[in-house]
C-alpha cells in the first residue's frame, strides 16, 4: 500500500494514516479469547483424550443449549450468581447464558427421566459464561468438562466420577496428582459437636473454604470473629487435623467421636466407602482433607478437589462432589447425584508447563506451485494424497520460492513436494523435509505410498 | 412416593398433585434443543468426519467467542440482522451473540493478520444463534461447519473450499450430491447488458434468489413488477438458461455476449477457472446455475449451493462463496476471501434418512453387580478392562437381574459380564452378548484379551 505521492506528501501521509485509524479494527470483548490454529491443536488434543477417558468409564455424551430461561438457573449458585449473563430476548423472555453444565443437566434429567437409564451417567464438554472480573487465568467464557451420575446413592458412583477425572489426567501424561476428598456431612457433624448452631454452618463452611487462600491463623480468626468461641475453634481444628488414606484409617480416627452425631457417622461411613473404592479402582494420590469444603452451596456429601503435585501454585484443576438435593428440586422426587468437573484453562496451562502436549502429532504435506501450467497436475496429485488420508495443502499461486517456504513454515507442514519443469519431465517429485532440510526424489506415481512411509 | 392416607383422600390426592405441579419442571427455551446420548453419538460421528476432511485439505482449526461487541456484527447481514441476540452486559457494553462464523473470522484476521500464514486457511465448527421463528427444521441455536481461505484471489481457493465440503460429504457415505455454482459478476453483467440500472441490481438478485421457493413464472412476474420491462426479463432469462459443466462449455455459451460488459467477462473467466479446478480435483455433480444468487449481501464472485440428489426436498445443506470486501472493511486493505459452510441439522437429518450414521461403532461392556461383597473385584476388573481401552460400565448396586439388563439395554452396552458366587469360585466370568443372547464362560485373568477379540 502506498501513500499518494503529491507535493504536500507529509500532510497527505498523516491524513491517509488517520483514515486507516478511523477504520477501527474491532476488538475482542474483555475477558474473552480467540483460539488460533496452534492453540486449537493443543485444545483438541486435550479434549479428545478427556472425552475418550470419560467414555471408557461408561459416561455418555450430552449437550444442552447456551441459553436457558433465567429462572431455571437463578437461585442455585449462591452469591456468585450476580456474574450470570442475563437479558430479555426479542420475545421478552428473561433468559440467561449457561453458568455451568450441572443445572442444565438437572433440567434435562427432570424432563427426560422416564426415558433415561438409571443411573444416568453423562459427560458434557462445552463453554460456560461468567462475567468475572478479568484477571490472569480468569476468563468470561471458559470450557468445562463434566462427568455426572444421576440417580445413584452408591459410593461407587462418587469413586467412579473421581476415577474418570484421574484417568483423563493420566491419559494426558500427568503422573502425580493430589486428590483431596471430604464429606460435607462430616463438616456439619463436627460443627454440631463443638456446639455451633445449624444456622451458622453455611457461613462457617464458606470461611473454611478459604483455607487454600488464607493462612490457618486467619481462618481461625474469621471463625472466632463471626461464628464461634476461641475454645470451639480450637476443638474444631483438632478434629479437622485427622489424616487418613483408607476407609479403615478414617474410621479409626473418628472412633471416639463418630457416635456423637448422626451426620458425622453417616459422613465417615460414606467417605470411608469412597476411599476404599478409589483404592480398588487403582486411583493414586488420594488423601482426606477434612478442611476441604468447596464454595458452592449445593453439595451434600462427598466433595473433592484435584491439583497437580508439580504445580501446586495453579490451584485446583478439577473438583466436584455429591449434590443430592439440586435435581430433586426440579424433579419433585428424591434424586441423588454426584459429579466432577475439569477446568481446561488451568489444565492446558499445566500441560504446556509440563511439556505434555504433542503438537507435532499433526503431520502433513504442501505441494509447492512452481508453474501455473502445472496447476491441474498439482490438483490431481493433491486429490490422490488426500484420498490416501494425507493432509495436503497446495500453494495457490506461482510465487517466489521463499514466499512458499515461509508459508509452509507458518503452517507447520512437514514435507514440501516440489515439482517443476525438470521433475515433470522425469515423472518425479522432489520431497523435502522442512525440519531436517533433507530432500529426495520420488516417482510421482508412487508418491502417496512413499509419503505414508516418510510420515510414519 | 405415596399420597397421605386419610379420610378425605381424594381431596388430599388433588392437593398432592397440585403440589407436584407447583414444582414446575423447567422448560427448554422455544427453538432450542437438548442432545441426549444417542443424538450426540450421531453428531460426534458426523463432526469428526467433517473435521478430518477439512484437515486433509490443509485447513486449520480456529475458535472465536460466543459474544462479540454488537457493532462488530451489525451492518453485515442485511435485513435478517433483526434476528441477532443483542443485549447490554453488566458493564453496559452492547454485545451480541455470534450470528455466523464468518464475521468473527474477519475480526480475528484483522487483528492477527501479520502473524498468520497467507492465505489463512481455517475451519471452524460451532453453534451460532439467530432468533428465527421456530418451525420444522429451524432452530435458534445451530451448528455451522465452515472452511474459509483469506488472502487469495486464486480460483483454486474457491475450488478447494467447495472440494473440501464435497469430500466431507463423500466421507460420510453420501454418494450423489448436486453442486450448483455461479458468479455474482455474471449476474451483475447480465443485468447491465439487458439494461437494468446498477442501483436495482441488489433488489433483482434478491428476487432471483427466490427461484428455489417460487415457480419461474412468479420470479419473472416479480422482476417485471419491481425491476424491469417484460422484454428485459425475457432477455435476462434467455441468458440465465445457459448450461455448462466445464470452463470450455461456459466460455462457448458466453462467446457472443461476454465482451459487452467487463464484469460479465471477468465472472465468466473466474467461474470457468473454478469449474476446471473442480474437475481436476475430482469433484462430481457440479453444474452451472446462472440463476443461483444466494441471499447474503456480502458475496462478490463465486457463489455455490450443495444439495443431495436423493433428498432434494430438504433444500441446500451447504453453501458459500467469495466475499472480497467483507474483511477489507475491517482490515483497511484489499483482502479477498472465499468460504463454504455446512449446516449440520439438515445434514444429520439426511444421514438418518439415508441410513448413513453408524451408531453401532460404539462397542462396550457392563459388569453386572451380583453381590456387594464382590464390589472390590468388579472395580479391579473394570480398571483392567479400561486400561486395555475397553469402555466399561459397572452396575453400582446389587439389584434384581432384570433391572440390570434393562439398564444395559438402555445404555446400548454390547456385552454383559456376569460374575456371581459360582463364577468367582471357578475364577471365570460369564460373558453374554446382549444382542444375540449368546453367552460363554471366560477365565477372569484373560478377560481383557477375550473381550477385545469379541468386540472386533
Amino acid at each position: 500500500m502506498q501513500a499518494p505521492n503529491r507535493g504536500w506528501e507529509p500532510f497527505a501521509f498523516l491524513c491517509y494514516n488517520s483514515y486507516i485509524m478511523a477504520k477501527k479494527v474491532p476488538q475482542l470483548l474483555k475477558g474473552f479469547r480467540d483460539f488460533g490454529p496452534v492453540q486449537m491443536e493443543g485444545r483438541l488434543f486435550m479434549l479428545a483424550k478427556i472425552r475418550r477417558a470419560f467414555e471408557r468409564f461408561g459416561f455418555s455424551p450430552m449437550e444442552t443449549p447456551a441459553l436457558e430461561y433465567a429462572e431455571t438457573l437463578t437461585g442455585k449458585y449462591g452469591a456468585e450468581e450476580k456474574l450470570m449473563y442475563k437479558f430479555a430476548d426479542n420475545g421478552g423472555r428473561n433468559v440467561a447464558m449457561r453458568y455451568d453444565l450441572t443445572v442444565p443437566l438437572a433440567r434435562f434429567y427432570a424432563a427426560n427421566r422416564n426415558d433415561l437409564p438409571k443411573p444416568f451417567k453423562r459427560y458434557a464438554i462445552g463453554p460456560v459464561w461468567r462475567a468475572e472480573n478479568p484477571q490472569a487465568g480468569r476468563y468470561r467464557e471458559f470450557y468445562q468438562c463434566d462427568v455426572d451420575a444421576v440417580g445413584s446413592e452408591s459410593a461407587l458412583s462418587d469413586a467412579e466420577s473421581i476415577a474418570a477425572i484421574a484417568t483423563a489426567l493420566t491419559d494426558l501424561g500427568i503422573k502425580e496428582v493430589s486428590i483431596r476428598v471430604n464429606n460435607r456431612k462430616i463438616l456439619d457433624g463436627l460443627l454440631t459437636i463443638v456446639g455451633i448452631p445449624t444456622k451458622k454452618h453455611v457461613a462457617a463452611i464458606r470461611i473454611l473454604d478459604k483455607q487454600d487462600k488464607l493462612p490457618e491463623k486467619e481462618v481461625r480468626r474469621l471463625l472466632g470473629e463471626f461464628i464461634a468461641s476461641g475454645n470451639q475453634v480450637d476443638q474444631l481444628f483438632e478434629h479437622l487435623g485427622f489424616k487418613a488414606a483408607s476407609g479403615k484409617e478414617l474410621q479409626d480416627a473418628f472412633l471416639e467421636v463418630e457416635d456423637q452425631n448422626k451426620f458425622l457417622s453417616e459422613g465417615v461411613g460414606e467417605l470411608s466407602d469412597v476411599l476404599d473404592a478409589l483404592l480398588e479402582l487403582g486411583v493414586k494420590g488420594v488423601t482426606v482433607d477434612l478442611k476441604l469444603a468447596r464454595g458452592l452451596d449445593y453439595y451434600t456429601g462427598t466433595v473433592c478437589e484435584v491439583s497437580l503435585s508439580k504445580l501446586p501454585e495453579i490451584g485446583s484443576i478439577a473438583g466436584g462432589g455429591r449434590y443430592d438435593n439440586l435435581i430433586s428440586d426440579f424433579v419433585g422426587a428424591q434424586t441423588p447425584a454426584v459429579g466432577m468437573s475439569i477446568g481446561i484453562d488451568r489444565l492446558i496451562y499445566a500441560l504446556e508447563e509440563l511439556n505434555l502436549i504433542s503438537y507435532d502429532e499433526k503431520q502433513d504435506v504442501i505441494i509447492f506451485n512452481l508453474d501455473q501450467k502445472f496447476a491441474s497436475r498439482y490438483l490431481e496429485l493433491a486429490t490422490k494424497l488426500r484420498s490416501a488420508g494425507i493432509s495436503t495443502d497446495i500453494y495457490y499461486q506461482t510465487e517466489a520460492m521463499d514466499k512458499q517456504f515461509k508459508y509452509a513454515e507458518k503452517k507447520k507442514n512437514n514435507l514440501a513436494i516440489i515439482i517443476g519443469e525438470d521433475e515433470m519431465q522425469k515423472g518425479v517429485a522432489t520431497v523435502k523435509n522442512l525440519a531436517t532440510r533433507k530432500q529426495s526424489q520420488v516417482k510421482i506415481e508412487s508418491l502417496a505410498k512413499e509419503i505414508q512411509l516418510l510420515l510414519k
